[in-house]
């Protein structure tokens, strides 16, 4: 089973929509099972820097298979794996990377939003995943 | 001036009505005027291989401000440039790449496919920049 | 808008007579609003180290729209965005980085100091940043 | 024996000089005897994608020690070191990468010149070269 651009694309419709909700201008990325770019769009006036964040956040996601934020457990200081996030051409473990799963669990790829604060950056990754997860959302 | 989300998907759209026309399967990449990636889109069932090179035929044509294939003029063996695609991580220069201009002729950036033999993806990128340049064509 | 030669040439000049009058050899760097060089110059005497250090700061300033130092704030230990110096080919975020904007504030691009003291690396920085931002001062 | 910054700023200046004088924009490049940045100057106009064109071949020069479209003659189909042009981080052989000597032969570097056809970058690095081979050359 792969993400479809019908799924891809009313994730992406539905993560601009809250963004734009929020008044907050972001990257949006969606990639698949195998970490390969599927989709992607960047709104008017997002920074570029945070390009590569939104690219990373997604990728830390469907590598590890959990919120690119659950990742940072197992690398902080102390922790068993610290240097982890030097791997895999560096991961960005803080929130907005989410993977995606299909309604029976398999993983099918991930989203990673940046541009804005964090906590916007998760809530705007969340309405995106919402749109796959809720296929009868109406969804224009 | 800078090509926004607006005329951008206008673009994927265009491409995607066209590719699914000739029946290929194809990856859609938009760069702005700095190659820094602007929408992407990978349609069902494209091959893999295809998602680099597109991306890479869009790079070539905004680097050099022209179509890709037109940069093959500079280093086929015995041409005067000969090696330059071995220079910015690697040029593609056969069709499917096109710069994006203003009705003025200011670089906005470039549209790259890939997916199909070389003419099918050049159709289907000329197909996506008519779409910016007659923004009074109906496009949902 | 870009930033042109003339405005590029008169930032170097500033910043090097700022430099000459501290007494502390330096690059400058100066990047455009697509994170590309436009204009360099290492000073003689400046720290071979300093080189890739004045390239990242500027490049830091222009990819987040903010000088160097205030991205530390986002990452540093315990702040929500921690790991985010190793995106975008790794940040430098201490100061020495400050983003060009027109009168109008649109980005232009950004200038990036390094090879004194940090303190000293923005005040050259600065310097070199209000020849563009004060065109009618006389520079030679 | 080292580069200094008035000599590559009249290098710059007299390559600027002939490029304004042919028409055409370019990117200006000076490498030290490590083949490290030690000035550089993008004309307004000149195609982004020249740029790390400019670069490698003032690279290439520097590193064999001779002029870019020199070190062709190793690497072209039959000869001994085919492939060469992969290594260090990849080389330009066609012209516009030329060596700086002292006066005595000493190698202090190189400038690197594209963006216009072969011929005219060759031509104008030259024309930086010998702002510095010429140092009574009333350069303003």
């Amino acid at each position: 089973m792969a993400l479809n651009v019908t799924q891809s694309e009313q994730m992406l419709k539905s993560a601009v929509r809250k963004a734009t909700e929020i008044g907050v201008p972001v990257h949006i990325a969606i990639l698949d099972a195998g970490a390969h770019l599927k989709a992607f769009l960047r709104m008017d006036g997002a920074v570029l820097g945070s390009l590569d964040v939104a690219l990373k956040k997604a990728r830390t996601a469907v590598l590890f298979e959990m919120n690119s934020e659950a990742v940072r457990d197992y690398l902080k200081p102390g922790a068993a794996a610290e240097g982890l996030e030097l791997t895999n051409g560096v991961l960005v473990t803080f929130a907005g990377g989410i993977p995606i799963r299909s309604a029976t669990g398999e993983l099918l790829g991930a989203i990673g939003v940046s541009g804005g604060a964090v906590p916007q950056d998760f809530e705007i990754a969340t309405a995106g995943l919402c749109a796959y997860r809720t296929p009868s959302a109406t969804i224009e």
